[in-house]
């Protein structure tokens, strides 16, 4: 059995995953929050994400996505060699990048939203899973959730659960038929 | 107490109400999701719908949104007065009709997608509750199910159901404070 890839993201129910200027402050932080994320995080050690999703991490003093035994995987044409610290670069293909990690051992991958990677890797069909947890507000605009990768994606409802502050956890898995 | 006007979609979990040429062979029926309409809309005596909803709905011989007791109004700059049989055209000030609407008699207030009236009455706050049936699927690209109003909404989840067909059924109140 191959690794899954899960594209993983809190939202507002319009669909954005952060305000234009990359602000998270609606978020709402909770006990059920916490204990799906640690379940969740618990399987994975490896992180895919693309530079500007990166840069917020490196920002954030959070080791660039890697630590705990999680490997982090920054997918950029521009980034040079050696700029992206505690992570591995990876500059061209990243589909086939993906496949083939999803070949070799190891567990679950983390594929982290803005949209610009997360829709190549639904383009080339190597995303798994889609976990969100939709957040009770409309932002009006932001940085999109999903892009347009131009071609529809089938999904399966895995679960739907009303957690702490009326947030909505969606689970799906991609249909393959 | 007055009428509530409810925002209500059938949409992709990427937030399209349609294909981009307002297809909607995506979408499941199952009696689960006829159950929930007929409730639905024993409370509802008005319909209101922009332009390209409204040419939509004429289209398919629904009458234009009127009939069985549910009146139908279209919002348009652009129709002439005449042109909407069946229903009443209101060419200006949607927000303010609304809003008068609200404070008359009657039942409750079906809003219909796209979004660009949605839009300016969600800008306008007279938008009292959303409601929507998520499939699971995303479409990647077509008609938004939400465009930009120009701020932010805050809502209160009402309840999150999973229905027939991997659909899930959301209802949320617009919050006021």
């Amino acid at each position: 059995m191959s690794r899954c890839v899960t594209y993983g993201a809190a939202c507002s129910l319009d669909g954005f995953i952060a305000r234009s200027d990359g602000a998270v402050d609606w978020l709402h932080f909770s006990e059920d929050a916490r204990e799906i994320m640690r379940d969740y995080w618990s399987g994975i050690d490896a992180v895919l994400m693309g530079r500007k999703t990166w840069e917020v991490a490196a920002a954030s003093g959070s080791g660039g996505g890697s630590g705990g035994g999680i490997k982090g995987y920054v997918f950029s044409r521009t980034l040079e060699a050696g700029s992206v610290r505690g992570a591995e670069l990876v500059s061209s293909d990243a589909p086939g990048f993906v496949r083939r990690m999803k070949e070799a051992d190891g567990g679950d991958i983390c594929l982290l939203g803005g949209g610009e990677l997360a829709s190549s890797l639904f383009a080339a069909g190597v995303v798994d899973e889609v976990g969100l947890n939709v957040h009770p507000v409309l932002l009006g605009s932001g940085i999109p959730l999903f892009l347009d990768p131009g071609r529809q994606t089938d999904l399966e409802l895995i679960s739907c659960r009303q957690i702490d502050g009326g947030c909505v956890m969606l689970r799906y898995r991609v249909r393959r038929d």
